[in-house]
């Protein structure tokens, strides 16, 4: 295994091995950018380093020798050489660029002899001594991990003695005598002092890279963003230019186009007489790119034609660093940019009229998560920087959300109706909350993790919520809300920032959600590409409206026990649970029956013959019972049976298990008037809308979930198909309906095989099937999670990327199950991941037929869709 | 596809076909025993029937007659024949015996014309309107459900009208009038009046029969005996004889060895002048069968001879009917016996000596489950038909158990110190019960299923336990049990049966457990032939010691978190669990360490040097946290803190899905130093062994539960390495010891041969396989599992009988990855399923390597062992 290589020796599509910016230092090197010369140990000499006790071995060792030799040969320069010294920068570089996340030294090799020699070469010593004194404390902070102070403090110390406010105005001699006193520091904390030899110096940087690699904050941002914690990175060794030799030398970032607009316009900044980390630690104030023009018209005319032959050979925007060394301009990384929602949509529509690329490029340059952001209101950026920022929680209902602040669902929905908009704080929030979710703005609570009951349905109505916010003390009783100290009471105004978890106090104006025109341009080439169809998750016609709206193609999931719950209805719902007799229980169930079957006309209407499938009941028995003693009262009053009653059947009633009690069509098992009821609402709605549009079928889907075994499903199947039968006979239509079942218990995959010869279609519920193939229960995971993410055991949230290798197992299982017995079977997911990208792409490679998510996911679902037919492209079914 | 077949055409092997009954008839035909001869209606033929909508289709009807017609030819008489009439029995006949649940027949053909015809060739009218009645009676409730009162009342009638006392002292006159008056009760619910055409008895008949599939005791004691629905019963349709034809006939049933004992006598009873109900009626007393003797000598040397080669053919001891028809012995019936336990390993033995069976034959008769009661004290047969039975459960735990009542188990053990008897009476029980379960002489709950915490340990324990009694009312507050009516306190005593279920007021007498030389001479032949090892579940070294005893090879699963619970431990675990730093947290937990090793080092000297598998802390962390006020207090005072903060962390601990929660290896990954104590608990203790019986090895194993990934299992088997490795270096032995995991969690099977690159066993944990795999709470289950099992979807609980189609394709899935990646892989079970016959037949055809469970069944595991490898070979591993 070759574990070093030269920058000639690579190219753009080794970033797996070189890393990201390994890969393209190699790329732009061979289509003839300037670039400084150098090689890179590759991203699986990392693991090799930790494998081997966080050492280097030996042959790799040799191996960077040998490259480094060539590079001196290359160079005409040597490594601590008294006549010809190189120096050398050394940066990480994974496969994906972890911006900020790990270390980089530069100027390494310089000492004592070289530093003087630099001085004489250059003909400045101040330039030297500066370059010495950097390298020192770089090295030392980051390779020897000795205190920051220790530097600073030197250096505040010699400028409070010269009398002088910047570094720039300290002179060579100053600057000499500041490399004095950091050795003093060195040799307080190191038994050898400052470690002179470039060879040693060297070693140490690359293991210090390699460390950086695994520090508490690069560990937690690959695991918001899904990279395995085995990739490693690379280490890039490369010759220093110098954009801190005076004036005619300077050092700048850029973006090809602006990354927040997509603007075709060059994007950036730079600094004269400046290494690279002076721009960042915003000492010194850059100047805007464009200026580069009046600094120095030749070498911006250089640059920017290199950006446009960069842009052309890469295709997408590029974000880059550049140094200018006394005149001559060099590259010192590209890479493809990050962007906004709004920027990634201009850029692709634009490169792609400009001729740049095609329409499948422009659709792989934009991030899908990324449109979140387009797709929802946001704080006006200006206003956000001088909010007050009080607390911060998990970022699990997109947008933005000002109200006063209420402590309970009644309250929320009492000021809506008066015109006022609230902020629902709750420790976390139940199916009671539903309604006062609905009417608040935002969603604030203290615990649950980002599939909470709250997230979850928050995202499903596209409402703004900020959960888990720990640090949030809420008594309920006081109606108090305590955040950073301070206390705030019921009416006092909050905001919420739903894509960064933040919690402000007062207001802060927002701007509104615009789809632009690249937007549906964006879409109608997902459209075209993709072959996987986008549902969406939607139990109010409100919703299957807006979802419509965003191109959702029919409803994958409408969950009818929202239905449930509203004032006259849960109180029927409560009478049929404690009813004695079938003939009690059919009556009070039926009580619902208008409202449901109004509830799916509106439904169908809304989605104009797009199909919907409909799940029947199913959340935990105890969920639909009364609970307050006026509840009970009210219950025991409308049945005329003892209060008594309705408390025992209360307390029956409660599980230690409920995620894994009685639900889902365990209940219709139970209680088959519940099934019988709701088929009779479905169909009805749909004869009458068939009635209106004679053309229209298979839009009614009936869905029934927890299924484990064949014959709980046809128990269940010739309930439905008496039932539904018999009202499509006596109609005299042709209305066809589905039937199908969710596949969300492992057991119902193992035997998928036999269920599907009753089954039209099977839909996996991935947050079910996620909680039972982990054993994790989605409410109590966030108390043990943690420990595993710390422990880098799981690398994300399997509630929210699906786990392949587990959870998609199972799923495989049931696909191959499905279509052996019915090759025709259409199988779809309704879970929370099929509006996740990643999980979209997986969804998509089994051969799914359909993802179905939230409203507000479906363009980002049409998007991830088209990209996972051009990564891994199959027949349209 | 053929539905009908003469009994000549059949054969003791076509029982699936022929049901048992038919198949025996066909055997008895053909190896030349008197049978009448006759016909049978295939069990598919009862699908067919319901699958028709409750109708016998035209071709079954066809077949019907055709051999309807044979067996006329055959008898030479007719089925409504005016001078040569034919009367048949319809009797039903499944594929495997259910005694007593289904519907009979007799007498069928007769009509006001046949009747006086028989009356005629028999000279005996009495004889002939007798059989009328009968037949009149019988078929009018079981073929047409007529009210059995409408019968009665005529019959009791016109005994008081002639002052006779018995049915036998009527006269023919009087039973003509019976009759007369019986067709007045048809014609009252029956348009037609009683149906004279004997085609149309037969077609209503054996509808009945198919009827009777599905009564509800039927469906019952199929639940009860894994009976598949399906399966359906056969009818077989018999020329009829006639044990009632005066004092020269006569009826009776028999074994060929006594069932109680397994002596090889002659056992059973017969009456002259008598059909085949009137010994089941009990009105005439029956008189044993050796006093056939004395009746008819040569019938009765005809009959022992015959019995002799119906064993002799069956190679089993034989339940057998009988009929003498005026001096000719014809056999109805015969059947391989059901036995006691005792009686099972009696004959067994015996038929071996005999030479009329070998070893194998031996082991295939007797079915594992009679065991139980050979291990297992119980009430003295006598008493117990005189006691009051109060209340019923479920037979959770073998054995009889007399005791006071108490309500928690401090008392329990508190009386028990005192040498008082026990009856420990909860709701139900935790793991804070477990010292009081000990101590009590037996369990009774009124919540939970066979699978409740309380059966659990019950069974683990071998002690008594009658669980899910649902009518007991218990008030902990109180300190009162009410049941049928009468209110129990502290102190009443009361007995439970383990083996019914049954609850008993006071006192009964008992008799101890005996395991006679049979019991270990079949034991011996189980042992030659099983390939599977037979390990015990085992916390403690009594049970050790017990399980050693009845063969067990080696510990499956030792639980340590119960050694967690008792008194000075549980505060240190607590001490532990509130602890805010790493080393307060060691210190805590090592306060533990002398008592577990000392733990350890018992329960290796009680094995002997066989291997014990110990499993790390599996329960939800809030099982051991403090809950009473007084708990909370002296948690906090021991660790000098606030109580509230030991109150916020109970509170923040309360799980809503504890099963899927914060248990098993997830404690670990969370508290490492738990892994670190019980490591140094398990080595220290190993080491300790080893130093006695330097020649002993690989003897400790050490188990993590809840494993879902190989990093998981990765990070922690680095802990236990690290601190084992140490130990072992430091002892100077050569101590192996063996790392290994539990497969219970979905995901864990499915990636299982990951896993298996670094675990060197698995052991299957089918409980909570279970429960994920069907997403069934087993603390739940009982509150939706009797809709399935009333509806037929499910048969039996998943939780005592492995289901093979989903909990088995998951096992087959991990049992391949397992053996792919390390083909000598250790592959176990130490779930409840581990003594469940019917489980272990499974696990040896998927090829495990052991099966664990409790002591007490332990035997039984082995006989099932061995019987599984007699119907399944497979190599010896």
């Amino acid at each position: 295994m070759k574990y070093v290589y030269l920058f000639k020796e690579g190219n753009k599509d080794m970033k797996n091995t070189l890393g990201g910016k390994g890969a393209n230092l190699a790329e732009m090197s061979s289509i003839g950018l300037p670039v400084p010369q150098g090689f890179t140990v590759i991203c699986e000499a990392c693991g090799q380093y930790y494998e081997d006790g966080e050492k280097i071995n030996e042959s790799i060792l040799k191996e960077i020798d040998v490259a480094l030799l060539k590079l001196e040969k290359e160079t005409g320069k040597k490594l601590g050489d008294a006549t010809e010294p190189l120096l050398v920068s050394v940066r990480s570089g994974a496969r994906i660029s972890m911006p900020g996340m790990m270390d980089t030294i530069l100027n390494l090799g310089i000492n004592d002899v070289v530093v003087e020699t630099i001085a004489a070469k250059t003909n400045n010593p101040r330039f030297a001594y500066d370059s010495y004194r950097r390298f020192m404390q770089m090295f030392g902070e980051v390779a020897l991990g000795l205190p920051y102070e220790d530097f600073d403090n030197e250096l505040i110390g010699i400028k409070k003695e010269k009398g002088v406010e910047s570094d720039v105005d300290l002179t060579a001699d100053d600057l000499k005598e500041l490399v004095k006193r950091y050795k003093k520091v060195y040799a307080k904390h190191l038994d050898g002092g400052f470690p002179t030899d470039p060879k040693v110096q060297l070693t140490e940087a690359i293991k210090a890279v390699f460390r950086s690699w695994n520090t508490e904050r690069a560990i937690f941002y690959r695991q918001q963003n899904n990279i395995p914690h085995e990739w490693g990175t690379a280490v890039n060794v490369q010759q220093m230019v110098f954009g801190n030799k005076g004036e005619t030398s300077g050092t700048g970032v850029a973006f090809s186009r602006d990354p927040s607009t997509g603007e075709n316009v060059l994007y950036g900044e730079f600094l004269m007489n400046a290494q690279g980390e002076d721009v960042v630690a915003g000492i010194r104030t850059p100047s805007p790119i464009s200026q580069l023009k009046d600094t120095n018209e030749k070498v911006y005319n250089q640059f920017v034609s290199l950006v446009r032959k960069l842009e052309t050979h890469y295709k997408d925007m590029q974000d880059m660093e550049f140094t200018i060394e006394e005149g001559t301009l060099y590259f010192l990384q590209t890479r493809n940019g990050k962007r906004t929602g709004h920027a990634a949509l201009r850029i692709a529509v634009e490169m792609y009229q400009e001729g740049l690329i095609n329409k499948e490029q422009g659709l792989l340059q934009i991030d899908p998560k990324t449109l979140d952001s387009v797709l929802h209101p946001s704080f006006e950026p200006k206003a956000l920087k001088e909010a007050k920022e009080i607390g911060k929680g998990l970022n699990a209902g997109p947008g933005a959300a000002i109200g006063q602040i209420v402590f309970n669902s009644a309250r929320a929905t009492e000021l809506k109706g008066k015109g006022i908009k609230t902020i629902l704080v709750r420790p976390e929030t139940s199916p009671e909350d539903i309604k006062g979710m609905h009417s608040a703005e935002g969603i604030l609570t203290a615990t649950g993790g980002m599939t909470s009951h709250a997230a979850v349905v928050a995202r499903g109505m596209g409402k703004c919520c900020v959960c888990g916010a720990k640090d949030a003390k809420i008594n309920e009783e006081a109606g108090t809300l305590t955040l950073a100290g301070v206390t705030y009471k019921e009416g006092d105004i909050i905001s919420l920032d739903g894509s960064t978890g933040k919690i402000y106090a007062g207001k802060i104006p927002t701007i509104p959600a615009a789809i632009s025109g690249n937007f549906a341009e964006v879409m109608k080439w997902s459209d075209e590409i993709r072959v996987l169809d986008v549902r969406t998750n939607a139990d109010t016609p409100a919703d299957t409206q807006k979802a419509v709206e965003f191109g959702a193609q029919g409803i994958g999931l409408t969950r009818t026990e929202h239905m449930f719950f509203e004032g006259d209805r849960i109180r029927a719902v409560r009478e049929m649970l404690v009813s004695k007799t079938k003939e009690q229980r059919a009556s009070a169930i039926n009580k619902i029956l208008p409202m449901q079957q109004n509830d799916f006309e509106q439904i169908f209407e809304a989605l104009g013959g797009r199909p919907a499938t409909i799940r029947f009941i199913d959340p935990p028995l105890h969920e639909f019972l009364p609970h307050t003693p006026k509840e009970i009262k009210e219950v025991a009053n409308a049945m005329n049976i003892p209060v008594g009653d309705v408390e025992a059947m209360v307390e029956a009633s409660k599980e230690f298990n409920p995620m894994m009690g009685f639900r889902g069509c365990r209940l219709i098992i139970a209680y088959p008037e519940i099934a019988e009821m709701q088929t009779r609402a479905v169909i009805q709605a749909a004869l009458k809308l068939k009635k209106q549009h004679p053309d229209w079928n298979d839009f009614a889907e009936i869905m029934i979930p927890l299924t484990i075994d064949l014959k709980e499903l046809e128990w269940i199947k010739k309930i439905v198909v008496r039932v539904a039968d018999e009202l499509i006979k006596a109609s005299k239509t042709d209305l066809r309906y589905k039937f199908g079942t969710m596949i969300e218990i492992p057991r119902a995959a193992m035997v998928a095989g036999e269920i599907a010869t009753i089954a039209e279609f099977f839909s996996f519920g991935t947050n079910d099937l996620t909680q039972m193939t982990f054993g994790f229960s989605r409410d109590d995971a966030s108390k043990f999670l943690p420990y595993y993410y710390d422990n880098k055991i799981l690398v994300s949230d399997p509630f929210a990327t699906v786990d392949q290798v587990g959870v998609g197992r199972v799923i495989k299982i049931a696909v191959e199950g499905g279509q052996q017995t019915r090759p025709d079977i259409k199988l779809g997911v309704c879970g929370e991941h099929g509006g996740d990208p990643d999980s979209i792409e997986f969804f998509h490679r089994v051969g799914l037929k359909y993802v179905s998510c939230s409203p507000f996911r479906v363009p980002i679902a049409r998007l991830a869709a088209a990209r996972a037919q051009l990564k891994f492209p199959r027949e349209k079914h």
